[in-house]
């Protein structure tokens, strides 16, 4: 079991649109600007202990810019390191970027853009954002969906196996949850550095193409809080995906909408914990699929074959 | 069984400290400014189907201006002013106010101040306030506690059997709970004019004294969000005088805090609907009172003695 | 404005599997048996504070057997017997049932059996079925979905705007919600003796059929009761016909199922409160209609064509 | 950092009314009873991986029977047993006890027994116990409170800071947060070895003894299970020693009561996650402590006393 990376640190989302977009965290999902510099805007949730776990960049298209994952220690980083070179994904070192130290750069087999650190500045709220309670990084602000941090990365792949095997080793994800296909193609896996029942998503890009984001998921702390966010949704004209309701694969209680940039954002509380150090992974058969979600909401054409 | 008052349409609320008082009612509980006139300032949650339903007024001490009661019809308003003239309590006409029109003057036995009207303005939102479904009067915006409405009124006096009767008749408020002592006074009366569990309430004032304000109470629509009220009283340095939690009587669930005016407000959720037409009201016994609030929460001793 | 009507005391439901249908009201719906008597069994949720809300009747085909309205008083009931009387759709009086004393039976134009009594038995739990606290019918047990007390009744008419007309005059319902299609029929009717949003629904029936039930819905005190109905209802293999989500018309929480007899079942929660003695009733057209419920869920094809 | 320990995985419970503390965990806590051997009945929750999570004893007194924990591996089992060994606090090795394999007794500096284990055996759900999803090991029955699954453990101790430290080191669980008083006494540590906020608690023992249990607290999925929760003890007679309300320290959503046996039990929901591999734990001073729970609620003199 490797026990070196200790979770998602921050999520590097690109939109065309950047100050739809910026307005979008802002107020409608109720994050604070921490930062700006050069074409980004650095977002947080209120739960954050990082300076930041969005970072919004001006770009010609939508999508992922890159995704950062902390390690527990630096010898960790640096066994990381060492065992994603031997896979030749690797891409080297940068110094670091705003809030965190040196960072390892490498992609999975699909292409999409990892880094890896250690070295992070701890988040120290400035007068009107200090909370009541020290146990919180900052003051809830009850903004928008006040969305706490972010949750998860759900990434399309072209070959969900091969990413899949990269995120359990070198990486040391665990494996909870999968699809398998009547034909033995694995179409999903739900993946995970700690007792969260997923943090890293792959599922099977329907196009085929490689290195396409399928949703970044931010967490609120109540289904109620889910479905309040729904409202705010409506009231903005943020085009909601699909409507609150409750996954099978994994049990995530969810909302899904587009911001403006065109990417798709999900509103997440619930799931289970998973206290168990050696679970079976769970394996849904393509007709358990079909079955649609936990109380048998279908899922919407667009949200197989919909990424940026 | 009198039919002809509707509800309560809006009470006066004064304040020492208007603009902390402002900001208290726009930021922390979230309602919107509709107008400002003189030293007023009219206020209304998102599900106000007329114009405001707080007028905060400045004044040197804080309390009740008046609150204000539509009648189901020009008629019943008549019929009702006939009733109360009869028992020496009328004042007399008034033109009207912001948002209605002409008004019956009068108190209640205690003193406090009371109107009766019925030509109202049915609110019709601006642009930015225009809510996306059609049978809301108002844009949902979140902003803060969100309150939708008034809900309840709750009046000290020093004679609550006097009040209570006076309620009834001339007025036709049902009564659907009451407290009695064991020497058989009156200590609390749960009056409606709807299947609401209590929309006017009269407790003993504990000093004896006359025309002092309880509490005014708004409602928000689950109880999830009275404890996401209960964080935004906490980061909003709001005085809590009793945290998020069940009343035995009315079963409604509250959180009391002070605005800076020095008034008592309650966000609440919950209570029964009354749907039978002749119940019984509920008696509660000194000894059941002294078991505390459903779950058994103890009063704090303010909430038996401070009124405004 | 006819105030003789107080609400739905009980409604009557056919089901050829009577078993099966008693297992999913006792069982899974949560309700408690208050007595048998020939082919039916009564039922009651905790909050109802007559013997029973749902008569449960074996029958060859599921439906509805009659729905019972108390009056105001017994002087409310002569009146409206006399107004019915005068319409033609009368039928005469019965000595009573169960729990209630003489009752009118009429239908409605797309002959539904009503009836109307005011004489009623007000429930006293037996010994362990009694609650805590006193405000309140009986104990609340917690079983399955553990539903409060019928909330409302849907009816399929062939014509809508006929069945609303009655129900507005000479029954006294109020109309607060309707849609009207492009060609100016009238589809769906929301009515309500109070301030709930609803108690009586007419919808178009698709197949032009009459006398046809849409569905019985039963209150819960929470949205999340809803979900954890859901959560039941998949658990006990209730066939699950809409997820919950919120409803635009109405704005009500929503959970449809079917019970064992075949007919559809809501669990809901939500909508809002019509304070305002003479609203505009808010009128919905077939392209607002079109885009689903409040969220964006569109209706299930069965939703639209199914009854009993 | 260790990583050798994953969670807890059962709790023994001691109790003189074996019969009606049964009745309470399996009615009023809803949990299934698993299996009966000699003086004690296994006790699981729907969540709980394993065949169960609480074992009740009979017993003359109340209190903790032991609590054991299951490691990541054999491997990691035999390094902590080692390193316990070199504490002089080690017992020696028992050949197991139902649902699970071989485990090392020990205690803790305070005299609590706590077991070592790696083997176990996983739940597999007799056919009326099925869950309709996969992923979750037992069907939800939705019986009582329904709790999902033992969430932690909190224990009375002489010395605080002696047992966290032996908690830390040999056992390798995380500090998040700790009381140290004015005179520089520790008076309470919340550990966990998972990103929950706590899975052991060590609070100073107000009385000076050894070995005492706090409470053991079990996990529902929402805060509105709780106050639900809070209606089931009401209606069943279970003395509430505290009623719903959010913890400063975790910020945890309890409702405490005591089962017959007169241990005290939590019914809990919510806390924050600890991504953070190297947070800096939150000390709370007396002053903090003094201003009582999240919202301002002050903890019953009971709370600080009472143990078993």
């Amino acid at each position: 079991m490797i026990h070196d990376l200790a979770h998602i640190g921050h999520a590097e989302l690109l939109t065309p649109r950047p100050e739809e977009s910026l307005r979008f965290f802002e107020q409608v999902l109720g994050m604070e600007v921490e930062a700006r510099e050069g074409q980004s805007v650095f977002l947080r949730g209120f739960g954050d202990y990082q300076r930041y776990s969005l970072k919004l960049t001006e770009s010609e298209r939508a999508g992922l810019g890159h995704m950062a994952l902390r390690t527990w220690s630096p010898e960790a980083l640096e066994r990381r390191v060492e065992a994603i070179e031997a896979t030749g994904l690797g891409r080297g070192w940068i110094d670091g970027d705003l809030g965190h130290g040196p960072a390892y750069q490498f992609s999975d087999p699909d292409g999409h853009a990892f880094e890896l650190y250690f070295e992070t500045e701890k988040y120290r709220a400035p007068e009107h954002l200090r909370p009541s309670l020290k146990n919180q990084p900052q003051r809830y602000v009850g903004r928008g969906a006040a969305v706490k941090r972010l949750d998860h990365v759900n990434l399309l792949a072209a070959d969900v196996a091969a990413n899949r095997a990269f995120a359990q080793d070198p990486l040391g994800f665990r494996l909870y949850e999968r699809i398998e296909l009547d034909d033995g193609t694995e179409a999903g896996a739900w993946l995970s550095l700690t007792i969260a029942a997923h943090e890293l998503i792959y599922v099977a890009d329907a196009k085929g193409l490689q290195g396409r984001l399928h949703h970044l998921a931010f967490w609120v702390d109540t289904r109620e809080e889910v479905l309040r966010a729904a409202d705010l949704f409506l009231e903005n004209e943020v085009p909601i995906e699909a409507a609150p309701s409750k996954h099978a694969v994994a049990q995530g209680f969810f909302l899904y909408g587009f911001e403006p940039g065109g990417n798709r954002i999900e509103v997440t509380h619930g799931g289970y914990l998973v206290y168990d150090p050696d679970p079976e992974p769970t394996v849904w058969t393509e007709a358990e699929r079909a079955k649609g979600q936990a109380w048998g909401v279908k899922t919407v054409e667009s949200f197989h074959t919909y990424g940026t």
